[in-house]
C-alpha cells in the first residue's frame, strides 16, 4: 500500500546539562523529529541546537508540546482548562516556530506529548483547544495523532492528519492501541517488531491482540533512542524498511504523495 | 516635525494570579504595547488575553522579551552568552507570534526588557544576537531603541529602528539619557512632563540637562501605568498630543508615515 | 468559652515584584501567619522578610505549603501521588523552618494551601502524607485544619489539631463548610461576620444555614487581607473581641491555654 | 598523619525524570554525600530518596546550595546580592533538613555548589552571608571549603571547616588550585591520581605545579560519578586508602576525631 513512510522520533528532550535519549544517532535514522517546546523538556538552546541539525540533515520539524510539567516530564494531569491548554499550546508551537524562522523553514506538524497527547485523543474539549489553535496559527500544519478525538477534531478543522503507528505495541480490533496495563501490550522481541512493522507498511495490516488481522493505514511511525537496543532497533527498521522498497521521507512529503495518490 | 507618533506601554506582565500596572486603562491610551513573553513576567493565559485585547483595539503587538528571570523580574544580568540571549530571544518572539497568528495577525516590534533592554544598548555581542533574530524571523519587524548598540546592529541587519523617547526622564546632550545615579534624572512634574513631550514631538527639539536644546526625532512614546497618577499622566499626554494635532498611530504606520515622507 | 483565640491571615504570598495582600497591614492584627513557602507563592527573599518581621511582632509562624503551582496561585489538582505530596509538604516546611532557625525559632504549625488544603480534608492519604511528613518533622508542630480527614491523621500521628474558624462563610449541621456553588456560602455583611466571629469565640456557637445553633470549638479565626474593606474588618473583629473580653495569643498560646484548662 | 578520611561525592543531582551520575555506584564508595537542594538540580523526590538511602547506609548528609539556576546547572553568576544568596542557602538548607528531620537526623555539613562555590572562595559578602546562615540554623553544621573566604568566615562565625582535597586537580604553592584555564590543571591518569592522593592523605603532602611539595591537611576527598571511570576510579581510591590502613568516616566522625587529637 504504502510505498512513502515518515519516520519520527521524539528529540530535544534534555533540559540544560541533563539529557534523554541519543538525539545524534535518531538523526540519522528519522525523517521527521517532534520536538520538546519546554515545557516538559527542552529549553532554548536545546530548541535551537535541535532545529539547526534538522535543518542542516533535511529532517521535518514538529513541535511536541505538553503540560508545563517539567518535574513530571509532561507525564501529569495538571488540571487545565481547555483555555489554558490551547495557550499553553500556542505558546510552545509559536516558540518552536521561532526557531524555524531563523533558518527560514517552519514547523509541519504538531505531535502532543506524554499526558496531552493522551488526553486530546478522548477529551473532545482539550482536542479541539489543540486544532483549533494548530489551524488558525498555520492552517498546512499536520496533526500527528492515532485515531480519536484530536483527529476528528484537527480534520473538522481543515487540518491534514497524519496517522502514527506504534510498533512495538499491541493493537486492538479498532484499531486502538492496547493499554499498557494488560499484559502483552509492549513488545519486546526485536524480531517480531520488525515484521509487523513491515506488514504494517507495506501490507497495510496488523495481527491485533485477538489474533485477528485488521486494516490500518499508517503515515508516520514512532523510533525510540531512550536505550541502545532502541536506537539499534530503529536502524534495523529504516534499513528492512528501504529493503523492502520502501521510501522513507518527512512527513510533508508523505502527505503530498498521498494526496496525489488519492 | 513629527505629526505622527506613537504611544506605548509595557503590557501583559502579571503572572498567574499576580498583575502589575492597569491594563485596560493603558490600553484605552495606547496605539503600542510591549507584550511581556513569560520570561520576566506573562504567562500564556495573560500573553493569549493581552494579544486578543490589543487585536481588539487596533494596538500594535510588540514582543517584549527578557532574560529568563520572574523573580527578579528581568532586572538582573544572567551572565548569558550571546547566543543564549539570542535562543531566548527567538523563543519569546515566537511564542507571542503564537499568539499573533491565532488572530490573523503578526507581532510588529521588539522592545527588549528591564536588564536585557540595557545591555543590548551597550554590549555589542548581545546587540547583534537580538538583532539578527529579529532580521531572521521576519525582516518587517521594527526594533524600538533608544541610539546605541541595538539601533546600530538593528539597522545594520536591515531593519527599521524606531527611537522612543522617554517623557519623564531628563537627556544629555549627546541624547542619551541622564543616568538615575543622578540628581534630576527622573522627572516628577506632570506639568513638566507633558510640556517637554509636545515639544519633542511637535518641535523635535528637547531641552537636557545642561539647559541646551538638542534636537530628537521619536517614532514612540514610553507611557507607564504602574499607578494611578502614571496613569493619569499618560491620558493627559495623548490628549494633549492630539490637541496639539498630533496623530496617534500604531507603530507599523508612523514608520511607513515616515518612510513615504522621506 | 474559649477566651483565648489566635488570629491567623495568610502572608507572604507575593513573588519576585509581584505582591498580593497587605502584609504590614495584617501584621498589626495577627497573632500568627500562614507563610506561603514558594510552591504557589512567595521566594526566599519574601519568606526571609516575612519571618523576620513576624519574629520582631512575635506573631507566631506557620507553614502554608502547597502542590508546585505558581501560576496556577495552587489552586489546580497537579494529580500528584501522596508520596509527592509528603515530599513536597517536607520540603517547604524544612525551608521555612530555615529562616526560622536563623532567628533563634521554629516553625509552630502547619496549615496547607489552597487545593491542596481541600484535598487533605477529604483524601485520607494526602492527609496522612502530610501528618506523618509533620510528626516526624517536629512532634510539636500544630496542625491547622477544619474537622475532615487531615485533623484526623494529625491527631492519630499525635500532633495538636487547631480548628479553624471561616468568620466569612456559612457551616452546614455538621459543622462543615457550605460550598462555595450554593447561594449564601460567603457572607459579605461585615456586621453579620463581627458578630457570627464573637457569638463563635465567646459563646462556642454558630447559627448554622438551615437556621440552627450548632456548637463550635475553635482555636483560630482565618482573615483576609486581599482588599481594603478586608483589611478593615479584620481590624473590627480584633478590636471587637478584645472589647468582649477576649485575649488574642499565638497559636502555640491558644493550645497550651487549652491544654491546661482542660 | 591523617588517619580518618572523609569521602564525599555529588549526589541527587538529577531533576525529575533527568539523572546524572550514578548514585547507587557512588553510595558503596563514600562516606558522606553533597546533596542538590532544588536550584541548580534535584526535586523534593530526589532529595527524599537520596536522603532516605544515606540515611539507610549511614552516609553523612551534606548541603549542597546553589544559585537558583536549574537551566544552567548552577554555573552562572546570577547577579545577586549577599542578602538574597543567603535567603536562597537558608531555603535549601532548611529544605534538605526537612528530609533529615523526617529520619530523625540532621544535616552534618555544607558545600556550596558551582559558581556559589567559586565566589564564595573570592567574595568576603557571599562568604559571610554563607557563613552566618550556617552558623545561625546550626552551630554544629561542618562547612566544607578549599581554604578562601568561605573558609575564613565560618571558622569566624564558629563553624567548623573541612578542608576537600581535589583529588583530579593540580594545586598551586599557596595550596589553591591551578586553574582550569592553564594545561595541566586536570589530571586525567588514574595510577596518578591514586598515587598524589594516598600521599595527600598519608603523609600530608602534595607536588604542585612547580615541581615542590607542599604540606597539606584534608578532612574530605572530593570524588566523582559521572562517567564509568570516575566511579572506577573512585572505588579504587577507597580500596586503596582502605589498604593503606586509613578510615573512612562521615564527615561528622572524621572531624571530632581530629578534635581530640588535637
Amino acid at each position: 500500500m504504502t510505498s512513502t513512510i515518515d519516520l519520527v522520533a521524539d528529540l530535544g528532550e534534555g533540559f540544560g546539562a541533563y539529557t534523554i535519549g541519543d538525539d545524534s544517532e535518531l538523526l540519522e535514522i528519522v525523517s521527521s523529529a517532534n520536538i520538546a517546546c519546554g515545557f516538559h523538556a527542552g529549553d532554548p538552546d536545546i530548541m535551537a541546537a535541535t532545529v539547526a541539525e534538522c535543518v542542516r540533515r533535511g529532517v521535518g520539524i514538529g513541535a511536541h508540546p505538553s503540560f508545563p510539567d517539567l518535574r513530571g516530564f509532561g507525564r501529569r494531569d495538571m488540571g487545565l482548562s481547555a483555555s489554558e491548554v490551547q495557550n499553553d499550546v500556542l505558546y510552545q508551537l509559536g516558540a518552536l516556530n521561532g526557531f524555524a524562522a531563523f533558518h527560514g523553514t517552519k514547523v509541519t506538524h504538531l505531535a502532543p506529548h506524554g499526558r496531552l497527547g493522551n488526553l486530546v485523543a478522548v477529551r473532545a474539549d482539550y482536542a479541539q483547544a489543540v486544532a483549533d489553535a494548530a489551524a488558525r496559527v498555520d492552517n498546512e500544519l499536520i496533526v500527528v495523532a492515532q485515531d480519536g478525538e484530536l483527529a476528528t477534531a484537527a480534520r473538522k478543522a481543515g487540518l491534514d492528519v497524519a496517522i502514527v503507528g506504534i510498533v512495538d505495541r499491541a493493537y486492538q480490533e479498532d484499531g486502538t492501541l492496547l493499554p499498557r496495563s494488560q499484559s502483552g501490550a509492549v513488545l519486546h522481541d526485536p524480531t517480531e517488531i520488525v515484521d509487523r512493522t513491515l506488514r504494517m507498511v507495506v501490507d497495510g495490516k496488523i495481527r491485533c491482540a485477538t489474533g485477528d488481522d485488521i486494516n490500518i493505514d499508517v503515515d508516520t511511525l514512532l523510533l525510540h533512542g531512550d536505550n541502545p537496543g532502541a536506537v539499534e532497533l530503529a536502524r534495523q527498521i529504516r534499513s528492512e524498511l528501504i529493503s523492502a522498497g520502501v521510501r522513507i521521507a518527512p512527513l510533508a512529503e508523505v502527505m503530498d504523495a498521498k494526496r496525489k495518490a488519492a
